[in-house]
């Protein structure tokens, strides 16, 4: 007897914010069977689900990095799954693999569309395949490393400092010397910024007081700005510039949702501040996963990195609601779905 | 009997348009003599006053690559000007020199603060000394060459591009085998820029269909947008950017004088597109003036590049209502105020 698969498809393109029960459609179809994979596919059954400030993106109709989902297509997403058959030299039953199944529980993949746990070197936990040695961990690497190149002494800004990306981020600046500044959105976030994660200062950005103690915090000015969040602070930090300073172009969480996205009034100090401002998006970067992957395991067993994954049990479901709340800060460290517990049995199918 | 000495002086700081009679000040002052000049200085009398977007922004009293003219301090600027005495081995009476003058008629000049003639080579006219081989050169140059980089078969839009430096900026990308769009604000200028200069296209940004014809000018996207303008159209060029492209941001004169500047509410682009924005001033890059020059003069002695100054007459009294001109476009190529014929007697101080 088949067994179901729940998929988590684009039923309409949302304006501004995700609509859940309209935005996305839950699908039921037979799941793959082990007698379904060719030579160089595994068959696999997904563990954890990552929701990331990307995916709003992903939603509208533009030109962007990568196709945008189409409306009755499965929910683009990247997850660690269980191998359950394989015909690929690159996985063996019961093996963890990261692969972009998308929002659906069961999944056949080719070699090429997943990567194997050998590509993980120093992996302890598979949702470590998602967080710090996953696309989020590789984000805060490439960004902080070959775009901001923060020197020892410099002053480093992170934006959306206790997501998944801007933890890590903040976390390489502190291990290259540099005197790092956290912006989140609420004091316990800030209070494991500091107490935990070793940043130097970190702010609420929903004090009242939040630009003057940022001026206060930021005396020098600042070399190199981690952008996650856009809007207001992405101004605020152009205004606090120093000369020939890098502005890490990440992310824009403030203004995804928005139908009037506002621009940085202060554009202007790009040039008056020489400053380089540019963006990246991981997938462009490929051929450095191995280093920083290398790099990151070293300095979690050196207790130099240290991680938080915010995970939201229920499956598939709660999916949608939990892309709602990363919007509003609900999480600290990475956000993940467990789609099933690693410890329960394996699927047959 | 002392000769009078004209200055232009700030009066008070514009909020948003410089206000003729009321932002600037005439000053009359004994004009320096022979006798006040020591080792290493020459006094000299300006020519030729350059008139640039940047000048703006240096009248407003905000952290910038230079510090702000003070009330009561003459206005900035640099000059083309005669030596009518030399206590410099650099310099002999008669010979040109830049230097930053100010809005003065008479000045003396230390060695360091000006630019004997002898580094301007293949200098034909002393006014070369302010558009093509100065500032305004130099600044297309480097932006183009160092920031923009364009290669062969790349698609490269410049604004502002009927003004000084769009207009080397311009036919430096052609040079490197580039196809050049050019913005300017009337058909004139387009005409100009397609006719004279070789741009392979020119677009008028007041015509009602603009944004449809730069579309259809822009199929394979842009690789570089050399911006010398920002506002919409910075805002049109992220819309067209291709995936890395550069933007070499250079000047946003629409915003100069406006009291709420707008950010380009497409700044996403920058991520998606992996956009590399970067601002620069070409006072950073003295090293390279020499190279510089050596490159634009070939160029201009081998036709590749042709240049236009737009000259006022009537002294230094003209210079405030060019500047406010210079911010609506009134100019085709550098913009110079007259201050002395260079065929006229040189003066007896």
């Amino acid at each position: 007897m088949a067994v179901n698969n729940l998929s988590i498809v684009l039923a309409e393109r949302p304006t501004g914010d995700i609509i859940p029960g309209t935005t996305f459609n839950q699908k039921i179809t037979p799941a793959p069977t082990s007698a379904d994979i060719k030579d160089g596919e595994v068959l696999v059954e997904a563990l954890y689900l990552s929701l990331d400030p990307a995916m709003r993106g992903w939603l509208n109709d533009v030109r962007s990095y990568v196709p945008p989902v189409q409306i009755g297509e499965t929910m683009r997403g990247a997850s660690v799954c269980r191998v359950l058959a394989s015909k690929s030299k690159q996985a063996t039953v019961g093996d963890y693999v990261c692969g972009f199944t998308g929002w659906t529980q069961y999944a056949v993949l080719r070699e090429g569309a997943f990567e194997p746990s050998s590509n993980y070197p120093g992996l302890r936990e598979p949702k470590d395949m998602l967080s710090v040695l996953g696309m989020t961990g590789l984000t805060a690497w490439v960004g902080m490393t070959k775009i901001g190149e923060p020197k020892a002494g410099e002053t480093v800004v992170v934006s959306g400092a206790a997501g998944a990306t801007g933890s890590i981020a903040g976390q390489i600046a502190k291990i290259n010397g540099a005197r790092v500044i956290g912006i989140a959105g609420n004091d316990e976030k800030c209070k494991w910024l500091v107490e935990e994660l070793g940043f130097d200062v970190a702010l609420n950005y929903k004090d009242a007081d939040f630009k003057e103690k940022f001026k206060e915090a930021t005396p020098k000015y600042i070399d190199v700005y981690f952008d996650n969040v856009g809007g207001d602070i992405l101004n605020m930090c152009l205004a606090r510039a120093k000369e020939h300073a890098r502005f890490v172009m990440c992310g824009g969480i403030s203004q995804y949702n928005s139908t009037n996205p506002e621009g940085p009034s202060n554009i202007s100090r790009v040039i008056t501040m020489r400053i380089k401002m540019q963006g990246f998006i991981v997938f462009d970067h490929i051929k450095d996963y191995g280093k920083a992957r290398q790099e990151l395991s070293q300095w979690i067993s050196e207790g130099k990195i240290k991680k938080t994954e915010h995970i939201l049990p229920g499956g598939l479901q709660v999916a949608e609601q939990g892309l709602v709340d990363l919007y509003k800060g609900s999480n600290t460290g990475k956000l993940l779905v467990e789609v099933k517990n690693p410890n329960e049995t394996p699927s047959k199918l």
